[in-house]
C-alpha cells in the first residue's frame, strides 16, 4: 500500500514535499543542515548526496540561484523527491538523478561544485546484525551503500578547491567524522552541537562544516543549537528556520 | 620587585593560593578542569602537570583522598605551589616537585597514575617569533617546553591502562588535541566546550577527558558550560563551582 502525504516543508514560504510514511520522511535534520551550510553569492553548483524526498536542494532554493542537484540511489524515493520538486515548480532549479552517489562523478565530473551537502546514514551497517539489507530504511539510516569514508571519497571527487562540505551526523561519531574528514583533505571549519532540549545533557547531532584544502586550520566551535526548550517548545531560533524568509 | 599576594582560591572551603601577579597567577580554566574531571573512588594516585602555583592539586582535595603530585619546571613558580600547600596545610596529601613533566616518569614510574590533569600551553611556540623563550608566562602559556604531543606522550607513560586524563586547552585547537590523542592511545570519552557567556557565538575553551586504552569507542559531547550569563554576572554553575562544598 503506498500511502503518500503532502507535507508543509517550511512555514510562510508554503514549500511542500511528497511523504511516503511507511518508506521516507524527512528529519529535522535535514533541515537543520540546509540552514546551517555557508552559501556564498559566488556559489554556481551545489550537490545534495543522499537527497532523499529533497527537503535539502528544496530549502536551499530560499538561500541560492545556484544550480542543485539532489542524488538518490532508491528509484521509490527518487520519485518522492522528483515529484516534490515540479510540486514546487522548482525543476528548473533542482535535477534530481536516481544514481549513487559514489559514482556520480562519472556522470556531473570531478571537482565542479561548491557545496556539497549530506546527511548520510548514521549507523554502522554490521553484517551479522539482524536487518533487512534492501529495506529502504535501512539504506537511509545504515551504512550499507555509503559509509563515512566513501562520503569523504565522493565529497572529495565532486569538490573544487577551496569547496565546501556541510554534514549532520550524530554527536557520538564526531572521532570517526573529523578523522575522516582529514583522511580526505577537507578541513573542518564550522561545528555546531545539537541539542534536543535546553536542558539535555548531552548533544544528539553535529554539524560540521569543511574546506576541500590539505591546509591545516583552526575550527570554530559555535554556540549549540536546542531544538527544544525546557517547557518542550520549539525554540525562537527553530521556529524562525521553519519559517525561512529568504534572508 | 616580588609582589606576592594571597587569594582566595573557592569560596566557603576556605582553600587560600599564594599568587605573584608579576609571573603568575592562576586562571579559570584549572578550576574548570579540576571541578569536570572523573574522579573514582578506587583512585590512588592524581598527578597534573603544569601545576603553576597548584590550584588543581589543592581544588581536587576536595573531592578525593587519593594522594596528588604536582609538577612544575619553573623554580620560583614550584615555591608558590609548595608554600600554597603548606599555607592549606595539605602537605600529607599533596606533593609538589620541581621537575620536568617530560622527565617525571623516571622519577615516579611508568604506568603508576589513576589520573593525569594537564592546563598545558595554548600557544604554539614559533621560533622566529618576537617572544622570550625564558620569560616565566611565555613558558607558561607557549608551547617552549612541554608541547601537545609531549603532553601526550608523558600522560600516556604515567597513566594505568584505563586510567583517565583530563585536559583543558583552546577549542581552536580541538582538531590537533583529537588526533594527538587518539596517537597516542587515550580514547575521547567527555568534551565539553566553555563559551565565555550565555550569547557567545563560539566557544572559547574545550575540556576534555579520555581514558587510556586502544579501544575506539563513542563519545559524549556535554552541555556547554556558560561562564557569564546575558548580563555579565558569573552563571550559576560557576558560583556552584567556586564555593564547592565536597559534594
Amino acid at each position: 500500500m503506498k500511502t503518500e502525504v503532502i507535507n508543509d516543508l517550511l512555514g510562510y514560504e508554503g514549500l511542500k514535499i511528497i511523504q511516503r510514511p511507511d518508506i521516507f520522511n524527512f528529519s529535522l535534520d535535514s533541515t537543520l543542515l540546509a540552514a546551517f551550510v555557508t552559501i556564498n553569492n559566488s556559489d554556481k553548483k551545489i550537490i545534495d548526496l543522499g537527497t532523499g524526498n529533497a527537503p535539502i536542494p528544496i530549502f536551499l532554493t530560499l538561500r541560492t540561484k545556484a544550480k542543485i542537484y539532489g542524488i538518490e540511489i532508491q528509484e521509490e524515493i527518487y520519485d518522492l523527491a522528483r515529484r516534490s520538486v515540479e510540486l514546487n515548480n522548482l525543476q528548473e532549479q533542482i535535477t534530481i538523478i536516481n544514481a549513487d552517489a559514489r559514482e556520480i562523478h562519472k556522470i556531473l565530473g570531478v571537482s565542479s561544485f561548491d557545496v556539497v551537502t549530506v546527511n548520510p546514514p548514521y549507523f554502522p551497517y554490521v553484517e551479522t546484525s539482524n536487518i533487512n539489507k534492501n529495506d529502504y530504511l535501512t539504506i537511509a539510516r545504515h551504512e550499507v551503500c555509503f559509509n563515512l569514508d566513501e562520503v569523504l571519497l565522493t565529497s572529495r571527487r565532486l569538490l573544487k578547491d577551496g569547496g565546501t562540505l556541510a554534514m549532520v551526523h550524530r554527536a557520538e561519531r564526531m572521532m570517526d567524522i573529523l578523522e575522516t574528514f582529514r583522511k580526505y583533505s577537507i578541513e573542518p571549519k564550522r561545528i555546531r552541537f545539537v541539542y534536543p532540549k535546553q536542558n539535555s545533557t548531552e548533544a544528539l547531532a553535529i554539524l560540521i562544516e569543511g574546506k576541500k584544502s590539505k591546509k591545516k586550520g583552526s575550527l570554530k566551535i559555535l554556540k549549540p543549537l536546542y531544538v527544544y526548550n525546557t517547557k518542550g517548545k520549539y525554540t525562537k531560533e527553530i521556529l524562525s528556520i521553519f519559517n525561512y524568509q529568504g534572508k
